[in-house]
């Protein structure tokens, strides 16, 4: 048995089960409610998080190359349909309940699906002659713009915004996502308590990321896409940049943040760690931030609002005497993208249902120009959250 | 020492050197080029790929989270100027060459940005009236399209493509840019050979995965987000998809595909396996590839067009009475992006030039509904390629 292999042995080691069919059908079923009570004739969703969301799709081709694009359109009465490259038919019709596949030749630059998706569009047109697309805030169409801009003049329905109802739909999730997320951050978990044990003095900050990715795969999670660090002595000065080539020195504040992902949903938290005993700064900016994460916890109730979730976390820092981070928000929406909606920021007056999964993220600036900070992934239950992460030590760990 | 950590120490264990400052000057230098030759007074890009390639920026956080946009813009006179949220700007500064940095406290949904782009654009508006963004043929826009609407209605100038001339900037690959390639194929070929003493009949396609993206990491790839994994009985159906729940027996016929990332660079490589004898249809099928993938090598020449290197490994299949696969093409440009431009397909009559990089990639049908890939990476040279992949053995590896 190789090392890897004996490695993989000491895994989680087993898979939840698939989404069931009911589970889209209540999707498509709340999307369809949407549609009809903002006047959309149907939704052409093409990014990973609304594709696999709607249609269940599987696939890491279509997010890795962006040479074929992959549509799926959902029509507000009549039948769905994939229209996709033909090298993914197969893909398709093996993970996705939506078997209505219509493929063409791809790579053919001068047209990647659109007359397919022209007549689709104006096959199912209806009375309200509007068509959603992702083009809102916080989106990312998976499309060239310019196919976006010739549909436009080739059908005769009106293009809209679709990203605030696909966010809304995916904001409150249900017993089997949140399932996932529970999943994924036991799999964080257990990586950030085993970190103490793989690192080193020395070892540089890409090295340590590389062995905190592959612990991560080897606990079981399918992807590690986002494992950022930053370590300084005495504090570090980003939380959301590194690896670099920098070697860890004694004395040196380390914070490993990561947003993994397993069955297409994303732990988003991270862990401090010092390099020998902490200087008294550290201890009572750690320790603000960690009451200002349990007053974060308390305060994310049903009701309360996204900016109440941040005044509770702003209040024990600025009580303490220290200045909140520069981030714009102390937390966020989280599930099937490592940010999603609402912001817990002082604009954002989402008010909070159960099911909602956030971010307690606190920050603060100490030292002139450093930053530290602390993260808690949780659900909105009828009463106080539900911690899905496991809660940061009362002080921070020590590496010696 | 721990488990990990000591196959941590048995990585590649070394960083190539950061790109000079003279590359960026001369990718600037040429951009301006390109810009003065199409008529544009700026481009504006988004995107990972053409981000990292003219500003040099190093980052995780702004691909993985779509929260808030970052923006570069390079005028083709004036001097350039990176628009990015605050929380970035530590980030930015400390890794790109540009350090003419303006940030807004964002997330701010009603103008993430928008206002200083405007404003930017201007002025530096010169006497084309034209600015290009990533809106054309295998462009993914790393902004809101809303904003990009807005924008178009807020500047005097015209909005049009940049894609293909970034594309095309990117083609031909410096030294440095090369260096890294060989690096992450030289890497991902190890962990290649290290799979068949890792893998065994029982385990799941799922986990196969696992333990291949940690190994990549171990053997010191940055990244390893594409891993697309399928087997079966005597040959598989999909080259793109997995992985799945399946558990490998004896008999089957498996491909690992990987891209996987150094410094910024992708390889894009596969590897196939036979789990017991591979039956006499199998060992004729990945006979015809391996020389079908010789004859592409052969074919990329400067000189010769992308075309060209498709009709001499598809002559292979069809001579030996194989019919070629269903991927519409016989592989692609390789750097920034696991598959950019050109395309080695029938209508792609882009001319090879030295210091371009290109995957070799034939695929043939089988079986009724089997489908198997070869793959390798390569840079054209003044005369025959150079190969960056150690090359696939010239019979099937076993596995037993």
């Amino acid at each position: 048995m190789s090392k890897s292999q004996s490695l993989l042995k000491a895994t989680i080691g087993y898979e939840l089960a698939p989404f069931t069919a009911k589970e889209f059908e209540l999707r498509v079923e709340r999307a369809r409610a949407a549609m009809t009570r903002q006047g959309l004739d149907a939704v052409v969703v093409t990014s990973k998080a609304n594709i696999e969301y709607l249609a269940g799709l599987e696939t890491q081709f279509a997010w890795n190359t962006p040479s074929r694009p992959w549509y799926f359109v959902l029509p507000r009465t009549l039948p769905p349909v994939a229209i996709i490259p033909e090298i993914g038919a197969t893909n398709w019709l093996s993970t996705s309940w939506c078997q209505n596949v219509k493929t063409w030749p791809s790579p053919r630059p001068d047209d990647e699906g659109i007359t397919i998706l022209k007549d689709y569009l104006t096959d199912i047109r209806g009375s309200f002659g509007k068509v959603g697309f992702e083009i809102g805030p916080e989106s990312r169409i998976g499309m060239p713009v310019s196919d976006l801009f010739r549909l436009k003049s080739l059908i005769g329905s009106k293009i809209v915004d679709c990203t605030m109802l696909m966010a809304e739909l995916r904001a409150v999730k249900s017993p089997a996502e949140i399932q996932r997320i529970r999943h994924i951050c036991k799999i964080a978990g257990r990586t950030f308590e085993e970190l103490p044990a793989m690192v080193s003095i020395g070892d540089s900050e890409k090295d340590i990321c590389r062995m905190f990715a592959a612990s991560l795969l080897l606990n079981g999670a399918d992807k590690a896409p986002y494992t950022s660090i930053a370590s300084g002595p005495d504090g570090y000065q980003s939380i959301i940049m590194g690896p670099t080539d920098r070697r860890i020195k004694r004395g040196d504040i380390l914070i490993l943040d990561t947003g993994a992902e397993y069955g297409g949903y994303f732990c988003d938290f991270d862990r401090n760690y010092s390099f020998g005993r902490p200087s008294e700064t550290i201890v009572h900016i750690y320790d603000a931030l960690w009451r200002a994460t349990e007053a974060g916890i308390e305060a994310a109730r049903p009701g309360n609002t996204a900016a109440e979730v941040f005044h509770a976390q702003a209040k024990v820092l600025t009580d303490a005497g220290i200045d909140v981070g520069n981030v714009g928000r102390f937390g966020h929406g989280l599930g099937k993208l490592i940010t999603e909606y609402p912001s817990n920021a002082p604009s954002d007056h989402t008010v909070l249902r159960p099911g909602m999964v956030l971010t307690i993220e606190p920050s603060a600036m100490f030292g002139g120009n450093c930053i530290m900070a602390h993260e808690e992934d949780l659900v909105i239950t009828d009463d106080v959250a539900d911690l899905l992460t496991p809660r940061a030590g009362r002080e921070i760990t020590v590496i010696d």
